[in-house]
């Protein structure tokens, strides 16, 4: 649980140590109860970003720290749990108003951190040459290997203003939404027309053997620099049909042909499973060559509720053609939360959706995660759109 | 003329070379009247990022170049020079008609590497600790000194649908735009307002001396890391009080107090000139300081033709809080031209208006610049917006 | 016992495996008796350098293998050693007499990893923040501890014929060597003095009270340069009076003044104790401060068996002023373990002696350590010489 | 003239302006007759190394300077010139005895730039594609390309001291030497066989061609990761027969088959040419293949008058297999000239002999070269020895 795989990611140990410190340095402050910090170290040691917050350890080092040891970071949590249970339980109403918003906020960063925990083992685990199984029989998997898919249906949107994001968040958690999401504002959308369903990966494998790691007019220009550089030739856990690491040590894994690393460790490659592993840089490649494109946020968006999509949320997330930029009239959260999400507005790429691995009823039609262009360890897939012309 | 100051820049010798290529590889080989490659390692040598045009010379070494000689390169340059001469007094009415296009094109793209000659002679220039003055009279420098400036003025738009963009270039020289700008769309845009001029020095000067690079909240998270990682403390080539290079060597520079390097060398800064090389960390961070925010490239674009707007032309590229995405429609231009603009539309932000070494008459309302964020050696400033609740 | 703290630092449980893994490669082999490879991805996992005996893990992904567990790993180590146990009850006269050297070899490496299995733990705590006590009390802690020191005396050797090194190991373990140290051989040495104790930490810190850190002249161009470059102004466990981190958290380690970092976790300076987490750079600094200059491998070893000389074994390992070139008439060891020692002669400087780390028996005067003259996360320290005028 | 290819390396100008100071800094302020400095700004930029003569411009941006231009370093040197014929012409017998050794000096520092000024002028030319000739009908180049050699012979010496080094240089030009070949000190050698003559650029090809670069048995651990980080396939300017860049261009080099790169531009191997630009790593290797191995310093510098040996001197630079560490009793010289070499001992390896673009006169049997064991842009090749049992 201790160690780091790269700077992005952070070990188990400490995400549960950060998620239980959110807790302690926004929510709990300000419910005046008494609360006795656990101890005076942690702050440096679990605050991730918060430069309002203090000093804090760098991020590419939360993997050298052995102390303190998994049974404290425990020990922590339940500190703060029980703290929180009695601040849920006497708080009075004026405290509640206030402390709400902030519970509910903890609960989301904790939901998110859920996700990224799963991510971040499963790319440790993909740094080990004996690409073990985290979690063969989880239900959460067997979402990624659906039956086998029709031909994807476009569906076709006409133009006009749209309301596009949510109300801000009101305290309740029944309608909570992250600041980025916010305010709800009026986009003029062209006609357009949006698969849907999600690609799979019988389609990815179509365009790498069509040579689409090899045609650079098919690529953004920095997209075509990260597959030299990095030698891509496939989505991050993909295993090419020589990659002798399948059949390393003793496994039930199969070992020829085409094979997918995830959670559930080594299988073969299931063409009707939507794609993921991806950087935005192949999803955009991958329209390209499927004589298509990337739909926008606000087309993604608008197509929420159409009848007929499909996969919108609960299987990858689906990269967009749009920068991760504010909304406009974009307001930050005030107090120690403001540093959440706007500081953040630069050089990412928006995802729509969800994925197998968020945690239930965690996101919306208006749900905003972001990346950089060159991420791969997320589950991190496409849906194609097209123009009307 | 033949040193490379950083991968980001070009050697003088490369610019010339590089725009008599695009006239040879683009222009002249649809001309079909016999042209003769002056040499055929020119190709290799001075292809830029065409991919479809072949292999070609790494950017970062471009300043090895050595040979061929800068009179080589200039005999290269007379060579298509009188072939494109030759082309434009022979050519039929056919050839003309598929011709012309490419032509403004490779005019177009020639102003480009105009300006960008001098960014980058400046760059290598404060790289040299003698901080050499380039053209000390230049009339293009005065322009960066007017009088001392009125407050700014704060001009309101009312909310509705707008035409973005320019229609296709159709090959008159009248009606030129890149790719980029086209097609014409609708968007819709919110009441805002927007500062009739662009920010001076002396106005972020304040900024510095209110501790605008100590403070962290001002900051995007890249900007703020790329304050820490560079040690930067105010734009590209200002000089500190305390920096001793101004004084070295014997010049008629001031050596005390504020001072601004430029094409000019080093002057006292002149707190009533539009503020330049900036990233856009910087612009942003000023605007958050100022209450106010970054206008987005449509804001910008309406207000265009608003009375009262000022310094929109012709002064310095302003920075937008806007990422450099494809207009709805977009569509890159085919045949070898394809790679122009297309593929760079990831990981950069787009930069409106032009600035004083931009040759006249090459911007327009519509003309979209872009640099990646941490850019700092162009000549590019702001002009503040803000929200109207 | 998973984390690596650096490239050239180990995981515990890495140096666990590895050790096992050498006999495993090097020593059963030659057995002949029927040895089961307990799992054939270990020879993958657990091969440190040697080429001969395939592929291997990179060096610096080391802390990336949580899998094998350390469970598993400990049960390696038990197969092995009954393996071991087998071969040394069952081998008969003649397989004996092969496996003897290879074994003591096998024994003598692992010694070696126990040292560097202090060392590594020592690293990987320096990074925490919280600076963790490892062994609080071992007693091996406690010889780094002595009275106060005397003056140290200079002891005077005559020139002369000396006959260095060791005679190749036979196989039994009372006469073992490693291949570097032979073959013995004649050296001309000048007279000189040699300093009959180590260089203690209240000596080196009158160095650093003298700006020894801020004085080029007395370095070497690359010492001088990782000074700049790695901010260095002490040795590597030292604290600074101002550094807060022996503070830091609830412990009841100093807080105030010069402290040193180590095993026990942070104790005040100790000024009567050796001075160790020295790198060659400074070893070389300092005796250029002093009026003097390191001794070289052969004065060294001439000095072990003079009168009053002290301090030679189990203190610290000594810099000396040899690079790690090969004896006259060098041979390496043949089959799997000729990679031991000979392929790394180049870059590295010598040091002799031991550490309070080093097992018991382990060392001898002809033993030759080496690293390269940047480290600084080994026990070591050093002792003057000067010439005789 | 302006161009730097690499940070080892300095641009002609560089070099040009460098030993003119080096006089001007050195030498000069000692004459005490009124010499005035050409610009102040100059020692700033042109000294190299020497922290004693003040803050420099680094190393790596001496490319950088296209200010001053050649016109004034030539101006410069024209003035250092004039000023030091004027101290020779009018120093008085004092000053004459104090300054004719740094004058010594000085003259020998510029000897030594005139053969780094030709290596790093090939260098640049090789970092070209079109890879131009230099000098392509200079005498020197002609000396790389013998008669067919014959087969080599071992010369063999008994065992012994000898006396290694040479006397500190006493200011006549007649018995010059640096710092770092003194004093003559004892040396004892075992006996030895060394080969008459230089390795061929054919002997070499043998090895490369029996799988050299393949076989990592043959390397030192540092070598062979230099061999598969660079790509390593053949000495530094080898041509494998495969390389396009031989035909690139119009010129009338040879464009099939194994052809090297040098001063002469693209030429055929010459099999009986010795073989240069081998870093130590590929010198040890090849030795290690032929059953033999590099000559001690002190092996190369006892067999420098034994009959028989040949290309001794002004063929090619010879590795060694001594690290650079001090002589016994080694001083440094004092004031300025202090850091001339001492400040250089520790990482690099001896090379001895001298080169063909060695000035004629410079070097001697006792003169000692070194290098990083990386290196590879120098004229440097080898001289096999080996043990006699």
């Amino acid at each position: 649980m201790c160690v780091q795989s790269m700077p992005d990611a952070s070990p188990a140990k400490w995400h549960l140590a950060h998620t239980s410190w959110f807790h302690e340095a926004v929510v709990l402050p300000r419910a005046g109860l008494g609360y006795r910090v656990f101890d005076e170290s942690y702050s440096y040691l679990f605050n991730s970003y918060y430069e309002a917050l203090g000093e804090r350890h760098p991020r590419p080092d939360r993997g050298l720290l052995t102390r303190p040891t998994v049974a404290e970071v425990r020990a922590y949590r339940q500190h703060v749990d029980e703290a929180l249970a009695h601040v849920v339980s006497q708080a009075d109403n004026a405290t509640w108003s206030e402390l709400a918003p902030l519970l509910v906020l903890g609960i989301q960063h904790e939901q998110q951190h859920q996700e990224l925990l799963a991510t971040d083992i499963v790319h440790l685990f993909s740094c080990n040459p004996l690409l073990p199984a985290w979690q063969a029989s989880n239900p959460a998997a067997l979402k990624l290997a659906p039956e086998p898919q029709a031909l994807p249906r476009w569906i076709g949107l006409a133009p006009g203003i749209t309301s596009i994001g949510h109300p801000p968040a009101d305290g309740s958690s029944d309608n909570f939404a992250f600041d980025n999401e916010t305010p709800p504002h009026q986009v003029f959308i062209a006609p357009y027309e949006i698969s849907d369903r999600l690609v799979t990966c019988g389609e990815y494998l179509d365009f790498i053997e069509d040579g689409g790691y090899n045609t650079s007019s098919l690529w953004l220009s920095d997209g075509w620099a990260a597959v030299r550089a990095n030698e891509w030739k496939a989505p991050a856990y993909w295993l090419t049909p020589d990659d002798p690491r399948g059949a390393f040590g003793a496994t039930s894994a199969p070992t020829e042909g085409w094979r997918v690393f995830g959670p559930h460790g080594v299988r073969a490659l299931d063409a009707g499973a939507p794609v993921t592993q991806l950087s935005f840089y192949e999803a955009a490649a991958y329209a390209n060559w499927a004589c298509a494109r990337l739909p926008t946020e606000h087309e993604w968006e608008a197509a929420f509720d159409e009848p007929g999509m499909r996969e919108m949320l609960g299987h990858a997330w689906q990269w967009t053609r749009s920068s991760y930029d504010p909304y406009p009239g974009f307001k930050a959260l005030e107090g120690a939360a403001e540093e959440y999400n706007g500081k953040f507005m630069v050089g990412q790429i928006v995802l729509r959706g969800s994925s197998a691995w968020t945690p239930e009823g965690h996101a919306r039609h208006s749900y905003r995660n972001f990346f950089p262009p060159a991420a791969r360890w997320q589950f991190s897939g496409l849906r194609l759109a097209r123009n009307v012309s």
